[in-house]
């Protein structure tokens, strides 16, 4: 995978559109006659939310307070373990991802692949020379490097301690670490990077609506020292984060207690999906607690039969004998899966 | 007014914070005795908001489809007028704003002042130089020319026709117009810039909040020719908009009805309002259907006596005889507005 150039990855058509999971259409356009409802597991979004409380008409009515987004970063940082300064809140991760090579121009970017598609297709959008490699010690001598820690789709995890020392390299020379923590969340540590931040030389990227399986709500974070802090704060200007999600988001981040119970049921939930797999014949190669990534020379066919039983997940056009599952939200689910694993 | 950098503006201090209306925390510092519930007159959003309907639970869950943000897009391009693959939905018209000088990087812009101070503030902070003009007339020779039509406060209008010429001569040479039509859609036309918008030179932002009194959704468009377009639809990457802004924003730009009510509404609010204010000793000296601009060397004491009263004006550093009015939402809060302006 060393040395291709973004318009060369599989995942990252040139000039087309980025495949996602998460797209019913999609599913219904592939699968016409498939069952109804539709079971999709082609995310590594919480299929059971944090319960959205009742929103206030004034929180849809008002321009939120800088207070009240100010309260939200310090509960975030309290959460995530940092420095309530160094937190940015954003509408979604996706939109700091697009944002980033506009704020921090770079001119060769190594993106630590297979991964999350849409890192490379901002960089390379924005003039950069983008090189897929496969590991970070394979990407000496960019300027910019991107890592996605757990890793999405295969669930690799890199040593924050590494990513520190990383991130002091890139920040000598002027460079940037982005280190995207969208499934950390959910994860057992040390995982993140963010209790030991360095000052500069690298953005952290957390989401909100993944764990809390509110992806439709549009919230996340950035998470970097003072300087580049202040510029993102900058790029997205004031009320870039709706009331709702605000509200929202200060009450379910502070909800520790949800947070315990969602990782010890998604640790069993992980458990009892890659017995159902490994007992189909797929080989479960990685993952975390969000997503399972098992890979079999039957993949594609695998992928049929679920579609055809109205069950969504995902495959990668660069990796066919790869398919992505994500968790089943209840009982139904789990006996459609296993029904149609066969 | 001409020739002033940004930082010189009186509205625009360096280094420090914009001034904004609907900062009820301000007002409560400002007035610490003041009679509760505040009423908040500082904003210019509609006080009765278009009635919010249930969010159904998988709005907040999943990330909204490709074709949900395309239908709200083709909503509000019937609405406003213009070609749908023109427009494009943000999360309020402020990233737009603070976005516009990444997107298409300008050294030397032009303001109408005065005006809403965030647009000097972005091109200043992207390295623009930024001077604020008196009128579009004196800002010949800037490559960017930013103008809000109606104007916000003085309610400064600018004809279309005048417009689409400006923005044909700033595109023969790589130049671009903003015209900020955030208060556009409940004035009388012929105003807007949308339905004949030229391919090029110009991009038109338009606001959602203000108009259906629902700040706190962040939903905002900018509507462009393809090339703009395109290049701010990256910038912001998929899904910015989030699934409950694309649910009520499809439903309430499509009800025509209710926006029709609502201006023939505020029109009776702005005569009986400036029947108030001018019977009060203040020169009602412009403004729209959801703010009234009013001139008066008391202006000051007004706003004191005001504020003391629990209802909250917008004031101006850089003038201070004026005070901005939005309108009052209720009976209550007329009674009390009389009852203060004596």
């Amino acid at each position: 995978m060393i040395g291709k150039t973004a318009s060369t990855f599989a995942h990252v058509p040139a000039g087309g559109e980025i495949a996602h999971g998460g797209r019913l259409a999609e599913a219904r356009r592939l699968f016409p006659g498939a069952a109804e409802p539709i079971i999709d597991l082609s995310t590594g979004i919480n299929p059971r939310p944090y319960p959205v409380p009742d929103v206030p008409a004034e929180v849809w009515a008002r321009l939120p307070e800088p207070s009240d987004a100010a309260a939200l970063e310090a509960v975030a940082a309290a959460t995530y373990g940092g420095d309530p300064t160094r937190v940015v809140a954003a509408p979604g991760t996706q939109v700091l991802i697009s944002l980033l090579p506009r704020i921090v121009p770079l001119t060769s970017v190594a993106v630590v692949g297979p991964t999350y598609a849409e890192h490379a297709a901002a960089w390379a959008q924005s003039g950069a020379a983008v090189t897929e490699v496969g590991s970070h010690e394979a990407a000496a001598g960019h300027d910019g490097i991107v890592l996605c820690n757990p890793n999405n789709p295969d669930g690799r995890r890199t040593d924050p301690d590494t990513l520190a020392a990383l991130a002091s390299g890139l920040a000598a020379r002027g460079g940037l670490l982005v280190v995207d923590e969208a499934f950390a969340d959910l994860e057992d540590g040390p995982l993140s990077l963010i209790p030991d931040l360095p000052g500069a030389g690298v953005v952290v990227l957390r989401s909100f609506g993944k764990t809390y399986g509110l992806a439709g709500l549009r919230l996340g974070f950035a998470v970097a020292g003072p300087e580049l802090a202040a510029k993102i704060r900058a790029a997205l200007g004031p009320w870039a984060v709706s009331g709702p999600a605000i509200g929202i988001g200060r009450r379910a981040l502070a909800d520790t207690g949800w947070l315990a119970a969602t990782r010890a049921r998604l640790d069993g939930d992980r458990q009892r999906l890659d017995g159902l797999l490994t007992r189909a014949g797929l080989a479960v190669v990685g993952g975390t607690r969000l997503y399972r990534l098992a890979e079999s020379a039957q993949a594609p066919a695998v992928f049929d039969r679920l579609g055809q039983a109205g069950i969504f997940v995902r495959r990668f056009a660069y990796r066919p004998d790869w398919l992505r599952f994500g968790m089943p939200g209840d009982e139904a689910a789990w006996a459609r899966l296993a029904a149609a694993l066969g």
